[in-house]
């Protein structure tokens, strides 16, 4: 009956075993780096675990990820690959996630960086934009994030399209699925938010190539991983006039070392990984739920498919 | 069968011109400078006419003010009280002014100030705020744009109230009425938004009694008018930290002259009168259609009630 904690962090190791124990009161909580018996731990409780970590425990039940992605569990090579992952979701996230989306997309629409820009240059310009209902925007990825975030964009007025492996029904959202409806799809998208999960198939996918099929001096909102853009490919968007801004909330390397470009470019606005966060109570209450469950009956619903990768 | 325009701009009068002839193919529309017959002139389609613009035009059916609002018709001393006046509103309006609401709430709710400064900085600081089912934010003036604005907020799910001068039921916002229900109301709005209608009683509203009201680190948003703030009052505020931000869309005297400090506040958020701003071809649609129905029925839906004063 016990816990492992494991994160990059040492101090967010101690936030967590302070956070769940009172909700586990049964389970000895502990960190990865001071476990005790490792036979007794059954469940690890993790964000990005490092190479090998779950080795030393043969007798996992489950791997619990600190966050509605899997792919910084299926980074490590040596992952017991027959452990089953549980993923953190839940109705505090997919709320944030709607209000980080329908934020932004709305500042892009209304072109809030502009209007900034004229602020911090005394300009009174009124610049006028077409309502939401004659903007096209698309969110990629129509998982319960991506589909809650849709659903919102649509319930504000705009005129909003979704694309996902296979075809979903969201109430006022068009749906395109497949390879075959990714161009159609892209050729509506004014605003693009992606928020896939990360997959060999999604790696790289914010590109040169996604770009040109956007309409000229469309906006990309990037609240998936880091690794699906092509930072490269995105400045040189950006530089071309081809996109005319981004926001981006998921980077290659977090923190952002404070020397890449995206901090200081003028068509690129950047927040630190905050668009779902998973805040102290709500989270706790989930991973802690999600255990008892899992420990009760062998399922949750939140159980991610390690072969599909999400 | 003559129409003249009035605004304090002369390309704008050319500009509505050039926009309302051709959706008005039997009428004569000029300048208030250039009226031509002026017993001929039975509509005016104004923005801030000058006092006594009315007084040469003894047939005038109704007045069209460009806008919502009617307070830049009243202001003036000499307007002959009988002619009716029309305001201009829409779904398009609306949709314009729920967006603004929904990106500055949002954007208040989320701290997005903060997030900026800490990119401009190269911060990588994740500040988490409560999820918007804990944020309760309020409304003032539930009209036509206000009972949207309050309806869209709580679709996003914040818990919203509303104020205004008799009870309203708007699906999802708690409903607050009258003077003697003020002070509650405004001890529940960590995000205040105004769009009242400017009278006599709503002229200087937001002042410092209003603020103290408010919780401590409360935010404002006025897309009403100008004179409903009570300028120095609300820099005090900001200093003191009893407001943390506010964002306005309106003031006393527009464009807002490059010495007010509202320009270079940073806890100001300055946009140009655009939350719900008229585009060409949906302005001239209403301001066309409501003439003509006026015209034939004597009556339309938008008419203002210049005894309320709104």
């Amino acid at each position: 009956m016990a816990i492992i904690v494991s994160h990059p962090s040492p101090e967010k190791i101690d936030w967590w075993i302070g956070q769940l124990q009172p909700l586990l009161p049964g389970w000895t909580i502990r960190s990865i780096h001071d476990p005790g018996a490792a036979e007794a731990v059954t469940y690890a409780v993790v964000w990005k675990p490092a190479s090998g970590a779950f080795l030393p425990f043969p007798n996992l039940k489950a791997i619990v990820s600190l966050g509605a992605g899997i792919d910084h569990v299926l980074a490590d090579t040596k992952l017991p690959r027959q452990v089953p992952i549980i993923r953190t979701v839940g109705t505090d996230l997919t709320q944030r996630m709607r209000e980080y989306v329908a934020l932004h997309v709305l500042r892009h629409h209304r072109d809030m960086p502009a209007i900034a820009a004229n602020q911090r240059e005394k300009r009174w310009t009124q610049l006028v934009v077409p309502p939401a209902t004659q903007r096209s925007v698309g969110v990629m990825g129509l998982g319960n994030l991506g589909g809650t975030a849709a659903r919102t964009l649509a319930s504000l007025g705009f005129e909003t399209r979704g694309w996902s492996r296979t075809r979903r029904e969201i109430e006022g959202v068009t749906s395109y699925a497949g390879a075959a409806e990714f161009d159609d799809f892209l050729a509506g998208c004014e605003i693009l938010i992606s928020l896939l999960p990360l997959t060999e198939a999604t790696t790289g996918i914010l590109g040169t190539s996604l770009f040109t099929k956007l309409p000229p001096g469309a906006s990309v909102i990037n609240a998936g991983r880091g690794p699906h853009l092509i930072d490269g490919d995105l400045l040189a968007a950006l530089d071309s006039g081809q996109l005319s801004h981004a926001t981006l909330d998921v980077f290659h390397i977090e923190p952002l070392p404070s020397e890449h470009p995206f901090w200081t470019h003028p068509k690129v606005t950047l927040t630190p990984h905050i668009a779902s966060l998973i805040d102290p109570p709500t989270g706790s209450r989930i991973v802690s739920a999600n255990i008892e469950r899992f420990e009760a009956t062998g399922h949750v619903e939140d159980l991610a498919d390690a072969e599909r990768g999400y």
